[in-house]
């Protein structure tokens, strides 16, 4: 199919319509049908003990599928999350980034399917999993 | 069973133990297995258009289960999520806070499910709904 | 809305769609956005020490919503199932039909989803629950 | 951490403990924290129009995983599922066994978990994919 948008066109989309939290995610690739995003870990995504929250996972899981799926349809489409299953398996390690990659499994033309691994920087076993479902809305 | 933490218990606990976040929820109301909890929605939980962000509806989801939990077995655990489902089917009415009803299904020593229901207030047709698996590690 | 279809009617449809599992499932009661469904439970659904297996919940489930959705819109339309999350919480009582408690949490033009409790006969505490999403492909 | 069970052990434990679904199952290839099961399609697996069954992949899935695990801490161990969340996807090729590819995440002490795709012989995208948790009992 081939990719419409690439790391900087993401990271420009990100900036121009979701200002708020584009400064918690880098494109660190993109390919056909996969990304690998970095949530850039700040305080404000801590718990006590220095531990990741839950929201923000699950909002790097959303924004990687999310950009995963523009990158193939490009930025006129308006995907809307329907469903989302995620485990925590481990908790991450202090203080550092966490990356998601992530693959589409479907890409419809009303529904996209993807799921994705998220680890801390230089860890191998994954902290969590998610997949998730967009609706697709026609043109 | 009962309940071991009413109302001001949990909203001291969430002061207490969850500074950075417990401004945005206001326990409703507390009964056994089932609690009612509200998003005091705000900027910060918006994305552009003025709807509800996602990540600020799994944090209602996974607040009020938790809270649930501790109103059964009291302060002293540490309950960690492992998993969750969700499932989102409307959209939020605008610059309108969230209720999420939840119920807990099971409370066993070392697991505990429960599942919720998240409107716009004033509104019946759900926003979204959510199911969530807690750890609770032995004491 | 009103129901479209009564018992007597999703059992007829069962019956000529179904055949093959038709027997399998009764349908107890119908309202509108809901259902109450009982699986027979037979020697075929049973594993070894007497427990009732995981895909005869995951099929009573799945038949459940179908039923529920089809009581709403008719036996025109194809729906076809496109997620199921399920959390089994306890064991079921032995050779004891389970009732599976339904209802829709949205009817779109092109989604529905739904969440059922499923117990053993005569139990309050819940076997299993599940949530799931249907695909309502245009006419 | 090495195989504990290999082909021969998995197929021979199936036989012995769920002699009744053993023959709808061969188990490919088993590495470690990863399994290849095969669907042995056939008639009662079947939906009219000669889809495969949603109950007959839910099983495929669950019985995966669940080798998966017994590959890894042995026979003498009683896994429990206690979540699946599965995404179907697209239809199954017509009379073709299904392939599910499974790896485990995470194997701890009391908690594993696993996701799989699963795939009609001889085509690349998926069917459906599966993720689900077991609960391991103490001994």
């Amino acid at each position: 199919m081939g990719l419409l948008m690439d790391k900087s066109a993401l990271a420009a989309f990100l900036q121009a319509e979701f200002q708020q939290v584009a400064d918690d995610f880098t494109v660190e690739e993109v390919r056909e049908m996969g990304i690998l995003v970095r949530l850039n870990v700040d305080d404000r995504h801590l718990r006590p003990g220095g531990t990741i929250s839950g929201p923000s996972m699950f909002a790097l899981a959303d924004v990687s599928i999310y950009l995963a799926v523009l990158a193939m349809i490009g930025p006129k489409a308006l995907a809307v999350t329907t469903n989302i299953s995620m485990d925590f398996m481990r908790k991450p390690a202090a203080a550092t980034d966490l990356l998601c990659d992530c693959r589409l499994l479907k890409l419809g033309r009303s529904l996209a399917v993807g799921d994705c691994l998220i680890r801390s920087e230089g860890m191998e076993a994954p902290v969590a999993r998610a997949s998730m479902t967009y609706a697709i809305p026609p043109e």
